[in-house]
């Protein structure tokens, strides 16, 4: 695994500020629950309310928590004042998401000046043991001063 | 575009059952509004509690109707008793998700036995107009009786 | 489909004598067949030297020319000077490549100043008809002044 | 990493063989080395007839080669007498590939009955240094008996 210097000397601060600011993390449930230069750990617990139809989290929900790590892995690298955004990401369903909690972890690959390649895997924590269930492949784009302005 | 003929002469009731038992969609305040051979309309009103960090709806939001557009589309064409997965999503989200509401539309593309291919694009409507915020490809599977067990 | 105006009025040279170093394209037989603002075709006639274990055009064949596709419908709207780089794409194989030449069309869906989505589809002409085997969903960027720096 | 256990205890002979059709890796110059249960390592070397306009190796080019590690990877789990398919893939291009040759290595996630999803990393070796130039998420697909049916 690469290590990584982070830029911004304060980011564990910064990723916190951002993540406190997600409606929709906080609409989830899921918490941040580390920040490393480069990673990223979120956990959101099992809840009728994120399911699909067979009573597992949503693909889609999996994938919002799974998008977030990966993204705030990423951010964790960039310059203080600078955001990021999400500008594509692919993920792999690979077995219904039932358990406890779902725990995502994103790594960052490569770190750009401009993008950034991260992946986010998803684990759903059941009678103590883990079990993979997505990984995700995301592009992630460094957005110099203004971060609400898309790519 | 393809013209698809449904092997479930049910298949909207199906999609609708089916929808209306996802917890997910209800918590994002998403509803079903349009359901075709091959064809799937969601839409989901803007809210604080589904934005990221700048006030746009997050990523993974987005994301999660889009998912559920395109595997709807999918499911209207299998037949009666059969389950859909999504086995994997790539989406590319091109601007800043800000308006009124948003509305995912999915469309089949491919077909298969067991393999479908989809293509779902996200628009949000603000101020009458729609703008394109983001477009998905989807693989899903067409799982035989037992719609909980994975591919 | 949305109309683009293209920044260089150059574009069609561009894209040409561009291709036209591409050693790659060269080597698997495929031409340059049309140009236009967002828009890119190219064939590759079918050849064995070109496939897979089953006698198919190898999967990684087929997404090498639909990538060039789309890549170059990016290029066509893009500065005189720039230059384009294919920061990822995704791609679904969904028949066998199998027939007398492979079709590949690139359409731009969104054209950022720095990021430019794009689809590209691929088709199998056979006995007169067209088989629709590949679609795909790129991500470029585009490289101002030095086109060799990546992102 | 997981270890796996292989259905057919002559995988090794059945990716050589398999590898041994595919005129498309012959013509790009690819050679298989080394086969492991789940993993599967492929090198190319370096030559202008794979490149684009810059004198990298054709994005195109690289994920043909990446794609056949990642499906050989699978296959090498697949029972006796099936077949693979490639269903999708998604690939970050990273790095411009320049150097002596191109390294790609398959390694299987998730094996499923039907569904199995791989990684495959892509390497340029320059001055005895490997540098990180693609990293690939495959969606592979078990066909029994006749590998020459698409899903």
């Amino acid at each position: 695994m690469t290590v990584f210097n982070p830029k911004n000397p304060d980011f564990e601060n910064a990723v916190k500020t951002s993540f406190a600011k997600q409606g929709a993390m906080t609409h989830l449930g899921a918490k941040l629950v580390k920040v490393e230069p480069g990673f990223c750990e979120i956990e959101m617990p099992y809840a009728e309310e994120l399911c699909q139809q067979h009573g597992f989290i949503h693909a889609g929900v999996v994938s919002a928590v799974a998008d977030s790590a990966g993204g705030y892995a990423g951010f964790s690298l960039m310059p203080e004042g600078d955001g990021v955004l999400t500008i594509e990401f692919k993920v792999n369903l690979m077995a219904p998401a039932a358990g406890e909690k779902l725990i995502a972890r994103g790594q960052v690959i490569r770190a750009g000046k401009t993008i950034t390649v991260a992946q986010s895997d998803a684990y759903m924590l059941q009678d103590g043991k883990e079990k993979h269930v997505a990984t995700m492949q995301l592009t992630l784009m460094c957005v110099t001063g203004n971060p609400t302005v898309s790519g």
